[in-house]
């Protein structure tokens, strides 16, 4: 049932991946091919990049399914981007692309993690990989400033969740997925919190152009 | 005979490839070593990708010709910039480049088939990453708008082709040469078209700025 | 005692490139996330794009030193930017950047020639990879000119160091390290001669916007 539970939230992940990234190139102006790519490639590129590093067969070839619904869910975004600039379409996305990459980065370091492979900082480097990968691919390619740069927290929630759920796993290896599923949604009740509430970090893990501190 | 033909298209299609990317940074100023390094990425970091993707060997660490010639064709387009920016060759060398993307990427489609690798959906993905990734990285490194936000025609035909070729090969197993030589001048033509008469694709498949359908 | 030469220069150099990214990016703006994405990614971004291509484990997995490394010193310089930018302490970075960067690329050479992959080009090229790549997604990431655009020598000592070297592991198969040491002075002693001099290539090396071998 977890299984059941995580392929399912996987999907509407990937699917928000996609038609955020589609959504983010709109207002350049976008035709179907870009819109194709940018989407196929924000929701599947943080784990290509994770399963290349890795040296493992990389998992939307091994299961398909990703890729079509990415596919399926860019090409729908296209079609109807009228329908998800709608205001309340277009928030629920970003939260389900905050569950989404929640998830997916919990998952990655849970499998780096069970493979045994380079702890402790692989499976937490390779989760936010796979957490914010394909955000960064997209931006780059849509030529915009990056989620890096970007001053709304997005990427220190991934962080977190990543960091605390290898430090459950060594401290209660017996319980992997209550682990999970408390990692998944602090990662992703501080994201939402900080869409909500447009948070960014404070000024001592800021620093802003002019800062005194800069020079 | 057929493998023949093909390796020499290859060699134009990588020299075509050096040469274009060259000749997109010199508005901007160039020296020899950022000459040297797009020609080469352009004209390999496509294949490069798609066999990391795939976790096969590099093409070009196993048959390093495809090396030597984008070396040398970047070379001497930088020591020859006011040939190749006469307007015949500028323009004969973007219509080889579009016969150089058209063979790689449906080779790459292929060769992805014939291991049977992710079928159906990898050898159309990896086809069209053989075929548009080197640029799309020369793009970013060149601090240009890449050619998925490009308006002119350019994925599109690739795409097509290597799901045309798929296709055939599925229905023509016993035919993938003649498929081949039929998909590679479909993909060439249509982007030759496009190059001929600065075709873009219909209003409904190219979203505008401010068009109605944005938000 | 060479061994741990090498290693103490390459952690300098780890702690350096860290350090120049975090800098990099003060100006702009930057949260202590993209300092440590950007000075992380820059510190072991060019040895893993080598490892991915040639298909081995990749480096910071089997010895986490390096990441560990570079996770310091890049909290460190987001904690002490005001120290960091100091003129002597910038300027000396940049010296152990250019230090680190050809003990890197000349060592991936050494290990790309001596599994005796891809003779001759594929040392040279992953030597490049490994001494500039990091540096190239950084400033990709950071929406910055990258470092190939850039008019001030930085590439070219690493291209020359790589190839010399190879032609001396060619030559005297069996003198490797002192090989290695002399490459890795030149390669540095000429880096350092552009830092001190803002050295860039000649005319004939370097075209600019307007000049007139273009068009």
């Amino acid at each position: 049932m977890l299984d059941s539970l995580i392929f399912w939230i996987g999907m509407a992940g990937t699917v928000a991946f996609a038609v955020t990234a589609v959504l983010a190139v709109v207002p350049k102006g976008i035709n179907v091919v870009a819109a194709l790519v940018l989407g196929l490639i924000t929701a599947i590129g943080g784990g290509t990049l994770r399963d290349t590093v890795l040296g493992v067969p990389v998992f939307w070839i091994t299961n398909q399914v990703y890729a079509w619904v990415a596919i399926g869910a860019s090409l729908a975004t296209f079609a109807a981007t009228n329908v998800f600039t709608r205001k309340e379409i277009y928030i629920l996305m970003h939260y389900v692309d905050g569950l989404g990459a929640a998830l997916f980065a919990i998952e990655a370091t849970h499998r780096v993690w069970s493979r045994g492979i380079g702890l402790p900082l692989a499976p937490i480097i390779l989760g936010v990989v796979t957490g914010i990968g394909g955000g960064l691919i997209r931006d780059v390619l849509a030529g915009r400033e990056n989620l890096l740069m970007d001053r709304q927290i997005y990427a220190i929630p991934i962080m977190l969740g990543c960091t605390l759920y290898e430090t459950l796993l060594w401290l209660f290896p017996d319980h992997p997925f209550e682990g999970m599923i408390v990692c998944v949604l602090g990662t992703f009740g501080l994201r939402a919190a900080a869409i909500f509430w447009d948070l960014s970090l404070p000024g001592w893990l800021n620093l802003k152009p002019g800062d005194k501190r800069v020079g």
